[in-house]
């Protein structure tokens, strides 16, 4: 099955931008009164019939719309540190995509060695693996914060966890998945930190905060690995209630 | 904590080759004397005592012997197809390195594009992830074989799981996260298909030699991101007691 985007639905017409118009006439030969799949990238699944047939502003008319389209059955947000290298970062948010976030936040740590994150690329890493994973809602990707930003404005209702690898007095790190298990339907929102992991004064900040301490196991995971891991666990999770 | 690779450990010394020995005495300017930490591959951490730090071919003694360093509480082997970009592949080992694998066996399925695989590569790959993510043991590449021939030598009393996207009469796929849970303490053996899936055959010949199918969520998930949320599913469940 073979998805297209357009952000533009209204009066239940679907108007297709250069791109995608071009990619469905030139390459894929499609002709008015061909059905096409649409999604918005809010979520919503379009089953169309191509009007017109335009190379470079083509129009479908909406048939039939499914709503929440490949939706995971919870709420989450990766907080997560830039990585040295940029394609950690990416494989990392287009990883998270295939298997369900709801947002990614990436948040600069006391001890990040990049500090300065560029969000458009990693936008269009989301919208082809939001197409290539059938999920009908393209994960949002926020401006980057700092660690400590991000802690405060986090929102109070949902699950907070930080993964951190050292010991705090008093805050006994739990396996992720015990936790995940012992509080389902709540959003999750999950802190990773950068390669020097995250200061004691931010993971303070987070605990006063009312995060709960996390571990990942004893794997020395890198920051994307860690990341992924974590989603990977919500995902498993979920998956008996997800086919 | 870095540690260095050798093969050749012997009546408590260790003969470090030239690529290791350059970078301890000539990038990290190691002297005689000074303590370091090496792993064999094959399970050991040894804590050793540079002897002779010769830039080409330095020596250390054994201080210390630490088996099944960083290994994690089950044996899995992951049979996944090559994918079209080699790259995929080479995350995919390099992440199930981090988070703990047994063997790596690239099988050759009947929808596979890529029918040749070059395990030469993948080997370096998983030495420097097996050194970051602080593994005692190297994950084993197999020499490429046949989704079939795969099958029909998978040691029988492994947990075999097969993960396929299609339904077949009378075999109900279930979560892998439950089959898991169901089985513990079982070597655990997944094959996972290539971008084009299994072939009915391949699956059929699978369910009639003791394979559960299981299913992997609803997201069209790639290759490699399949094969990663399988291992991702066996370190969350055995994290509690890993720390």
């Amino acid at each position: 099955m073979e998805i297209f985007y357009t952000e533009q639905v209204a009066d239940g017409i679907c108007m297709l931008d250069r791109e995608e118009s071009g990619h469905i006439v030139k390459v894929l030969r499609h002709r008015a009164g061909d059905e096409l799949s649409l999604f918005d990238g809010r979520g919503n699944l379009y089953r169309c019939r191509l009007t017109d047939a335009s190379p470079v502003a083509a129009k479908a008319r909406v048939l039939e719309q499914i709503p929440d389209w490949g939706a995971v059955p919870y709420r989450l947000t990766m907080a997560v540190c830039p990585t040295k290298r940029n394609e950690r970062y990416e494989w990392f948010a287009e990883k998270a995509t295939e298997m369900g976030v709801d947002a990614i936040v990436p948040v600069i740590g006391d001890h990040s060695e990049r500090r300065i994150f560029k969000t458009e690329r990693l936008k269009k890493i989301l919208l082809s693996a939001s197409k290539q994973s059938l999920k009908g809602r393209i994960p949002a990707v926020e401006e980057p914060c700092t660690v400590r930003e991000f802690i405060r404005r986090c929102d109070p209702s949902a699950l907070r966890l930080i993964a951190y690898c050292f010991d705090m007095d008093g805050a006994r790190r739990k396996a992720v998945g015990d936790v995940l298990d012992a509080q389902p339907g709540r959003p999750v929102s999950i802190l990773i930190g950068p390669e020097g992991d995250f200061s004691r004064e931010e993971a303070l900040l987070a605990l006063d905060s009312g995060f709960i301490p996390v571990h990942l196991g004893s794997s020395r995971l890198r920051t994307e690995t860690a990341a992924l891991a974590a989603v990977a666990a919500l995902y498993v999770k979920y998956l008996c209630t997800s086919v």
